[in-house]
C-alpha cells in the first residue's frame, strides 16, 4: 500500500476546518463538513469508486465486484469532528477505507464481496444525540424522541431526509472500522493494534446529595449535616467499588454542583452525575445496586437516571478473523472493549461489526494534541486491508445466525 | 422594664426594609437602611438620649453621667442587614441598650459611667469587608487594602467622611453588645444566655487540586488521576481533622467548583475554598500544617491564603461580671466562644470587650426564618441592664493593663 497516500489524504481530509489554535472544526452542520463530504465524494471517485452523498450527508462510496449477487461488506467512520478536535479521530477509518479499495483495484484483486465505503456525519454528540448518520442509515432513529425532528429542522433536515438515508442492508455481510484508540490502554502497553470486542454500555444517574445549609462559623462539627462531605464519602464509595468490581469497569463524577455554594456556608445540597460503562450489563445492575445500598448507611440520597445504553458486542467471528491477520504478519495486538460509543453502536443492531483500533499517544483525544504515530497508522491500515481481504475472499457466512 | 416597649421596638425598627416574603433588606447602602437609621436617631431621643448620625451612618445616643470627668460605656449593636436576614440579628442589641437607657433614666439612676449607645453601619459582609462602622469608629480602616476608596465610592463614601467618623475613645471603659447566638448551641443545651469568651479568628485557603482530565469512557480506572477523588479524599480529610482537634475547632469547604466540569469527562482540576475558624491561633496554625501534611501524601494540591482574621478575647472581667450578674438572678448560662464575626472584632483592638448571645431557634440566622422566644429576649435585655449598672456603678479599672 501506498503510504504517502495514506497520509496526504489524512491530512488533507484532516484538515478541512483547521483553526489557527490547531483544532479542527467540521460538527454537525457546519459548512466545513459540508467541504469535506464533497472533498470524500471525489476522493472516492479518484480511488476507482461509484460515489454519492445522500440525503443527510454521509457519503457513500461502492467498489463492486465481478458477482451481481455477491454480499457487501462495510466499512469507514466519520468525518464530522466535535469542536477544536484532532485530525484522526474518524478521518482515519475513512481513508484507511478507500486506499484498501485503491489498493484492491489497482492490484486488480478479485474479491467475492462488493466493498461499501461510509464516511458517515453526526457522528459525534450533538444536538441530534451523535451516530446521527449511521442510525439514520440503519433505519432506527427514534422521531418521537427528544423533539428529534423539531432539532433537526435547525439543521435544515426534514422526516425525508432521514428516510432516504435509509440503506437497504439485505445483502450486507458485516460492518468493519478503523479508528484510534481514544484511550491509552494500547500506548501503555506499547501494543500496535486493538481487536474491540465490543462497545461498552453507559449508564448515568443524577444523584442529590441532601444535607443541612447553615452558618459556617456558629455550628459546631457535631450538629452538622455537611452536603459536601456526605458528597466526598458517595464519591469515594463510587471510585472504590468501580475499582473492586474490575474487567475495565469504568465510574466517573464529572460534573458537580454544590449549593448555595459560598465559603462561609455549610452546603446543603450537592448534585452531581454519576456515569459508569462497562461491557458486561449485569455488572452495571450490580453496581448500581451496590452504590444505592452503600450510600444510604451515610447519606440521604437520591437518584435518577438520565441515560441508559445497552452493550454492544463485535461479532465473534470478526475478532477472530482480525486476530489470525495479526498473528500471521505478527503484530502484537490485544482484545479490549471500546470506552467510546462508535458509528458501531448503530450497525450492531443490524450486522455483525467488527472494530480495530491504533494506540492514541497518551490517550489523548477530542483535542487538537490527538496524535498517533505514522508507522501505527500504516501498521492499522495494513490489518484493515488483509482483513477486508480474508473476509472479501470467502463465502463463509458471519451473520449471527449462523 | 417595659416588656412590651422592647417588643414593639424591635418589632418598628426590625421590620424597616421587610419585603412580601418575608426578609429584611437593610443592606449598606440601602435606603432602608437610612430609613433606620432616622428612626433609630428619633428613638433614641425620645429614650432620653442626645443623639445624631455620624458621617458614615452609625448612630449614636449618649446618656451622660453627674460626673463630666466619667468614663463611658459603649453598648450597642448594628441595624443593617444582610438580603432577605432576620428581624433580630443586630437589632436586638440596639433596642436593649436604649430600652436599658431608658430604664435608666426614668428610675433615676445615677451612675458613675456614662452610656453611648451605637447602631453601627455595615456590620454585615458587604463590598467594604464588613464591620465598616465600627472599624471606621475605632480608626482601624486600611485605605490601602483591597481598593477601599474606589469601592466606598460607590457608596457615596469618601475618605473624609471615614475620618469624620472616628471616635474619640480616651474615656471609653468598654464595649458591651447583646447579640442573637447566630448557632444552636444555646439552644439544643435549653440555656437562656451565653457569655462570650471570645470571637472565634477566620482563614481562608483557596486549595487547587490537580489531576489530570481525560476520557470518563476509555480511560481505565488503573490510570486515572482523578482531581475530583482527590478532592473528596481532601474533604474528608479536612472534616476528619477538624473533628479530632475539638475544642469548638470548625472548618469548612463551602465552596467547590470542579473543571471542566461535564458528565464524560474525567476532572482535571477542582478549586475549592476551605475555612476554619477557633479561638486558639496554635490551634488553628497546627490545623492547616496538619491538613497540608496529610494531603500531599495523595493528592497534588496548591494552598494559596485568601482571608487571615486572629481570634478576639472578651475581657475576663466583663465575663466575670456577666457570671455573676447570672448567678444572682438565676439565670442558666454557659461561656462559649462566638463562631460569626460581629462589631466587637474591631473594639477588641482598642478596649476590653464582652457580649452577650440570647438563644437562636434551629440555630439558623441571616434567613427570615430566625426566631428567639420572647421570653429568651426579655432576659437578655435584663442580663444587660444589670450588666450595665453593674459596671455603672464600680469605679474599677476593668482594662487590660489593670
Amino acid at each position: 500500500m501506498d503510504k504517502n497516500l495514506i497520509r496526504d489524504n489524512i491530512l488533507k481530509l484532516g484538515s478541512i476546518g483547521k483553526s489557527a489554535s490547531g483544532g479542527v472544526n467540521r460538527t454537525f452542520g457546519s459548512e466545513y463538513l459540508k467541504l469535506a463530504q464533497t472533498f470524500v465524494k471525489a476522493y472516492m471517485q479518484e480511488a476507482g469508486m461509484v460515489s454519492w452523498i445522500d440525503s443527510i450527508g454521509n457519503v457513500h462510496g461502492v467498489y463492486k465486484c465481478r458477482d451481481s449477487s455477491a454480499k457487501t461488506i462495510l466499512t469507514g467512520s466519520h468525518i464530522d469532528t466535535v469542536q477544536e478536535g484532532g485530525i484522526l479521530d474518524g478521518v482515519l477509518g475513512v481513508v484507511a477505507a478507500v486506499e484498501c479499495v485503491r489498493e484492491l483495484s489497482i492490484n486488480k484483486i478479485a474479491l467475492k464481496n462488493n466493498i461499501h465505503v461510509i464516511a458517515t456525519t453526526g457522528e459525534e454528540g450533538n444536538e441530534l444525540g451523535g451516530t446521527v448518520g449511521s442510525r439514520a442509515m440503519m433505519g432506527s432513529i427514534n422521531y418521537e424522541e427528544f423533539n428529534f425532528l423539531q432539532k433537526a429542522k435547525k439543521f435544515g433536515l426534514e422526516e425525508a431526509a432521514f428516510k432516504n438515508a435509509i440503506l437497504d442492508i439485505t445483502d450486507i455481510k458485516c460492518y468493519l472500522e478503523l479508528h484510534i484508540e481514544q484511550g491509552n490502554t494500547l500506548d501503555n502497553d506499547k501494543c500496535d493494534i486493538g481487536i474491540v470486542s465490543g462497545i461498552v454500555g453507559l449508564q448515568r444517574y443524577l444523584l442529590k446529595i441532601k444535607g443541612m445549609s447553615n452558618h459556617a462559623g456558629t455550628t459546631m462539627m457535631r450538629y452538622r449535616k455537611d452536603a459536601m462531605v456526605d458528597a466526598a464519602r458517595v464519591i469515594l464509595t463510587i471510585d472504590s467499588l468501580a475499582r473492586a468490581i474490575g474487567h475495565n469497569f469504568v465510574a466517573t463524577v464529572g460534573k458537580l454542583e454544590v449549593f448555595p455554594n459560598a465559603v462561609a456556608v455549610i452546603p446543603g445540597l450537592v448534585e452531581l452525575v454519576l456515569e459508569f460503562r462497562s461491557q458486561d450489563s449485569r455488572l452495571m445492575e450490580l453496581f448500581i445496586e451496590m452504590v444505592k445500598t452503600s450510600v444510604k448507611e451515610f447519606a440521604d440520597v437520591d437518584f435518577s437516571l438520565l441515560v441508559k445504553k445497552r452493550p454492544v458486542n463485535c461479532s465473534a467471528k470478526l475478532i477472530t478473523c482480525i486476530e489470525s491477520v495479526c498473528s500471521k504478519e505478527n503484530i502484537n495486538y490485544r482484545i479490549m472493549p471500546s470506552g467510546a460509543t462508535h458509528d458501531g453502536n448503530a450497525m450492531a443492531l443490524k450486522m455483525p461489526i467488527g472494530m480495530l483500533f491504533v494506540p492514541s499517544k497518551g490517550g489523548i483525544s477530542h483535542s487538537s494534541l490527538e496524535y498517533t504515530e505514522w508507522d501505527n497508522i500504516y501498521k492499522g491500515v495494513e490489518v484493515l486491508y488483509k482483513t477486508l481481504r480474508k473476509l472479501g475472499e470467502s463465502d463463509e457466512d458471519i451473520s449471527y445466525k449462523s
